[in-house]
């Protein structure tokens, strides 16, 4: 079976990506998780650049990789200097890894007008810079910069760089498309005049995504023989971002028969693109191919009622294979299906012609209309399902809450929350501070119910999350809304809640109050029966929330 | 020049997306801007299939379009019905459009298994569907549903179904990757055979982005000859989305030589994305290629100082070709370039090593270590700059806010702030209620500040952003922090500040009271000097805010 290797450069060239930082710490957990994936060489940054780099190296230097080669990054010396005063060429020596990829100009106009030194000086640097390098390295990888611009604008010059290359002892010359624009056609055609050139080179590629075909030049350039492909998780990268590893790896695994992280890891894909969206604090894009939140989401009723059947009717592959799954969105869009598919899920065998069905559809599209989700919120629809089916049970009931946030000139800011319930027929009336008006209520809301339900204490908030959504012409204008998720978790698993309301506070304690009743509901032994229905059919329309 | 038509279907495949909800009034305001885009077909629904769909089309009809064709979609026949009996191709009629798209299977194993009709049944469905359209329609085409991985089946049977579509008089098969796993060479692949079957068919082309190559195979299929290409506008759709249309066309445009909307029209495309994006209310995707913010947005210290020099070193297309503009981020990553960028649009030219340069970048990594973001709150930077700068001004000072939101079981939610501010030597303490605590809090502001600065009327709060950010092993565990953004503007522009708390209050508070600030700065004619040094350079590190 063919191979290619994994050059990961999310910690250098994906750091490029606007909004994205990655600290010293923050860059050794992803390197662990790399090299869990069987990336082979991990890119830790340019040690010669900043200190957050010179740092990482430093420091890796104490961890054990099962897999992965860390590398290094630099460019050629600096014109001025001889290449062993060159302080960036130093400092990957210094840096003791066992592998680096420096990169120099292939395009004449970025040698003239960028580095501003003659074409032969350029050929030069490229030569001088790798010769010092080589004694100190197990590999060493040569990154063409603006490959393909430099070779449509001058192939016998861009030629010459990857020689220069290959003669100091360069094991890869790495093609960059580094403005991201390249067509395939054209990237094709290139890569097999590089090949009769010099037959004898091992190719690498490194693609950025400006036409969005990044992913496609990559499997391209694979095709035509390349050995290495570089990109970054999740596409993070400069303006439109690097080829994105996540898709390359499982269509090289599944779909090429290229091995090269082999079918056992690739199961880990979408756990390490999440990993690294939460270390990066990046907010995980939805439509991401094989490892996004809606990969295999349906939501048309079509394809629904369809992926019930089979799933291979609208899922490429098996979505396990990357660690993903399917999922069955809620949505007025979606029609019976998807209501009957829940329903099923939670013990009831509804048919789809079923009053209480038809009402359900009715609140939930009135209720989306009005900005709540549930295809992303499960606990708060389990719950609005339940009350819709006749469960009326209210384990507390407000009669008041109130949150004052005050700030004066010298002290810090300052939340304070009362909450007034009705809790098994007393009055809890409760106070507490808190770091920000919902943590204060979250507080004031516990201490009224934990006397009666103690079971409350497993459970914890997890995350918060606030979208504002401008919902147009309502009643004429545009009116903001707030949308408020709280992720709640115990020690048997997490659900998600919302709440929508102009005001913030409402909104958040909307979502808390659904959180805290779906940790009650479930461990209620008196609540509806949930695997069957063996005590007859719920009575039809209860009194709603 | 050649020619290939786009042919859109936001309206109804884009719908199909994970929290994409769009009303008839969305879907009217969509249809006009595709028009006026230049774009050919417009799909606006499913008209027999939910009642947005069809009262699109009944209003649809009130507007006169100057460039684009409104068509309807549907699916072949019912199996147990006649042609004529069948809801769904009676309400295309009804629809009164001048084309369709009717999709019919092309996959043996879906025949079998989704629809269950026996092969020949199902050629019959295609070919009496179209035929009774027809007559009713200047324009039909047929949608070869999963015509790729029905190839791959069962060659002959999926050719036989283009062939039952041609001779019931379709005018463009439209050969969908309905699951969007498609290799790029396998889909050129299997159109030069169709193309060998029938020669004579004008061929369109439908693909998903499950392996993120919807981009790459539209292209491809162009490239072989189709004459039409369907997408969405920002690869809207579900699971991965559909091909992505603010790609292809410029890449059509600007570097396949094949006419679509014509250059002109090109320079909408960013609006054009943004307001589809809004409508929608979608999170643009910042490093979206071509319309996205991030698209020609520049990090690096190298990038930014050969940018600096000449545009075309980083950048594959002029960002103006497409709407867009270029920008350079302000980040610790950034280095002394992107600050000295800055400085000289404020009028500042300030040296690589003075010590204002080094304080600055220094500051600058403080705050965003705390979670600040100033390459999305450019107004916040300037504030930052010119108090760094020495502008000691305050145009008022806080001494104190209070919010109190309160609810009662019977009253809608209430918010109320009261605000003591020092204003010009007078001590101003306002109260407000306003639709939720920032809202209060803006108002009861503005009371205490516009009689002593009037100008504020004429500014308001445009958008207000809230991110919650985990801010990981600051002190031990997680904690997390709210980072607001809020978007204000005046007759003269835009601007956007930020706020870091971990009270949502405190940071709406932070981004509001910056912009506030930035109003009174701008519009104050005894601000330093901006455009010029011509009063000698200004003092060195002032009391910092």
């Amino acid at each position: 079976m063919r191979q290619a290797s994994i050059y990961d450069t999310t910690l250098r060239d994906g750091t490029q990506a606007e909004e994205l930082h990655l600290t010293t710490e923050d860059k050794i957990r992803i390197a662990g998780k790399l090299d869990d994936l069987g990336i082979h060489y991990i890119e830790g940054g340019w040690p010669g650049s900043n200190p957050t780099d010179k740092q990482f190296f430093n420091e890796i230097k104490n961890y054990a990789f099962k897999n992965a080669v860390i590398s290094a990054f630099g460019s050629t010396h600096n014109a001025k200097l001889a290449p062993e005063a060159d302080g960036n060429l130093q400092a990957i020596v210094e840096a003791q890894v066992e592998a680096a990829a420096i990169f120099g100009k292939t395009w004449d106009f970025h040698v003239t007008s960028a580095l501003r030194v003659s074409l032969p000086r350029n050929l030069q640097l490229i030569g001088d810079s790798l010769a010092f390098l080589r004694p100190h390295l197990r590999e060493l990888f040569f990154d063409a910069e603006h490959f393909f611009d430099g070779f449509k604008a001058n192939p016998d010059y861009a030629i010459a760089c990857l020689k220069a290359a290959t003669q100091a002892g360069a094991d890869v010359l790495v093609l960059c498309d580094t403005n991201g624009g390249t067509l395939t056609g054209d990237l094709g055609e290139i890569i097999r005049k590089v090949q009769a050139e010099l037959p004898e080179a091992r190719l690498g590629i490194h693609t950025h995504n400006d036409a969005e075909l990044a992913v496609a030049n990559s499997l391209e350039a694979v095709r035509l023989g390349a050995v290495q492909v570089q990109g970054t998780v999740n596409g993070y990268g400069e303006r439109c971002g690097n080829a994105n590893l996540c898709s390359i790896i499982p269509t090289l695994e599944l779909k090429c028969g290229v091995e090269c992280i082999g079918k056992e890891n690739l199961q880990k894909l979408t756990r390490v693109s999440l990993f690294v969206a939460e270390t990066a604090n990046q907010r995980p894009f939805p439509r991401q191919p094989y490892v996004g939140g809606s990969a295999f989401a349906h939501k048309g009723g079509i394809h629904v009622s369809a992926v019930v059947k089979n799933p291979h009717t609208y899922e490429h592959i098996e979505p396990a294979l990357v660690g993903n799954r399917n999922r069955v969105l809620l949505s007025d869009l979606a029609g019976r299906s998807n209501v009957l598919f829940k329903a099923r899920q939670y013990g009831y065998d509804l048919d789809k012609d079923d009053p209480a069905v038809l009402d359900l559809l009715a609140e939930l599209k009135r209720r989306e209309a009005e900005g709540y989700e549930y295809s992303v919120a499960e606990a708060s629809y389990e719950i609005l399902f339940f009350r819709m089916m006749g469960w009326s049970k209210r384990y507390f009931q407000l009669l008041n809450y109130r949150v004052l946030d005050a700030v004066t000139e010298e002290k810090e800011p300052f939340s304070e929350a009362t909450v007034m319930l009705q809790v098994r027929g007393e009055v809890a009336h409760t106070a507490a501070t808190g770091r920000g008006p919902v943590n204060a209520l979250d507080v004031a809301l516990r201490r009224a119910l934990e006397p009666s339900y103690p079971n409350l204490q497993q459970m914890r908030l997890l995350d918060f999350k606030v979208r504002v959504m401008s919902m147009a012409h309502k009643d004429g204008g545009t009116a903001s809304y707030v949308r408020v998720l709280i992720e709640s978790g115990d020690k048997q698993g997490r659900w998600t809640t919302v709440g929508v309301s102009h005001n913030v506070i409402e909104a958040s304690w909307q979502a808390l109050v659904d959180s805290l009743n779906y940790k009650l509901f479930k461990d209620d032994p008196q609540k509806w029966p949930r695997r069957s229905v063996e005590h007859g059919a719920p009575p039809a329309m209860p009194g709603k929330d």
